[in-house]
């Protein structure tokens, strides 16, 4: 873990998907609501395992550029296709849209208050603008500014998203700190100079399913939740 | 003026300058307080007057995309030049930087608060995202997204922005009110097929200097300030 110092920071970046937000207990959730005959636990592993090669397509040139909402209802079609659900097009149309109304993690809202008295804050999640808008409003999440892959028409890891926030904000990459649960998104900000802080979240792919919460030394920072982040950069509570 | 109804809005997108914030007070006072020897009144509006010229090199190609940070920042330069006043590097880089910290109209941040409470608020404004996040930091103003020309790489009055806007939020044209103090502006995105609320800012250009308020029928909402557009809006008083 190299030096770190809090006062060298102007900015933080924030993955959104899984770090900020419950994406597979909320989806299960909706899913379990809807009663469609699969698990929602199941059902939303399904859908999110579809996630990452579908942005490789985008990546690689294979597909044009197509924002998240879509790529999730070309996948949501995929798992119902393979699954054997029954829906109909007004019903997968509002499933997709459950996305933009995925609930945070119980400290993620007073997390950000604290970080945000000291620093600037930003996603850069690969949720397109929309969504993301959705998702704050939703779960009372206060950004200074809302990034996505959208605005630098690249997903994460591509280097153009880290170094895109930077440009935006006029910093150097060092000035900038982008906090995420997945070590990969942390070490591709490393390669472009960001520091990095990991959060714990042991239930992201539901309750019993292992993750990757240990500490690595090549990582800056590692916090237990958004709330720890703050302590760890020396912000004062907030109630 | 057309059937309005306000349950068929979706998202209110606001232009900033002039609009939501008082760049001309602002600006005069910042270059007051510095003792430059020229009145700030002036030295603001010789800023101002270079702002559109600079956006349409942008738009005809005689410059590649620029931020306005940069574009005020050549401009400043040329007032500089143009006024005689002496201002070392830091002090061009601090004072470019005052278009970050301008000042909201007294009723734009319980304004937005209001509107909030039924609609979806996005800035559209031509001002570049980091200087838009830090303003609003400044002001408290709560949008739910703030979208800018730099995202759409294009400035406004071209289509790309206004239409930027409904993309983003998957609306049609006819589902966004486009809110600003510049007919303009309006207009264009009325060609765009969106709606428009015309505020009433008398003192953009500084006290005494005569601006068009007066009612025109073209436009489907004439609103005294942003608090007014909310009650005409049929949204509930906020305290």
């Amino acid at each position: 873990m190299s030096t770190f110092d809090p006062a060298s920071i102007e900015v933080l970046a924030f993955d959104v998907f899984g770090t900020v937000v419950d994406w597979h207990g909320s989806i299960a959730a909706e899913v379990d609501a809807l009663g469609l005959g699969v698990p929602g636990a199941v059902f939303a592993t399904a859908w999110r395992d579809r996630y990452q090669p579908s942005m490789h397509k985008v990546r690689s040139g294979e597909l044009p550029w197509t924002k998240i909402d879509d790529l999730h209802r070309m996948n949501l079609d995929e798992v119902i296709d393979a699954t054997g659900v029954t829906l109909d097009e007004a019903g997968r149309r509002s499933l997709n849209l459950v996305w933009h109304r995925l609930n945070p993690w119980p400290d993620s809202p007073v997390g950000l208050r604290r970080l945000r008295q000291r620093y600037r804050l930003a996603t850069m999640s690969n949720g397109n603008l929309g969504l993301l808008a959705d998702l704050s409003r939703h779960g009372g999440l206060q950004w200074d500014l809302i990034l996505s892959a959208e605005v630098f028409r690249h997903y994460k890891p591509d280097p153009e998203t880290y170094l895109g926030v930077c440009e935006v904000f006029d910093i150097e990459p060092a000035q900038m700190l982008m906090v995420a649960a997945h070590k990969d998104d942390l070490r591709a900000a490393a390669a472009c100079g960001c520091r990095t802080a990991f959060i714990e979240r042991p239930t992201e792919h539901g309750v019993g399913v292992p993750v990757d919460v240990s500490v690595s030394a090549d990582l800056d920072i590692h916090a237990r939740n958004l709330d720890h982040l703050g302590e760890l950069l020396g912000c004062p509570p907030v109630s």
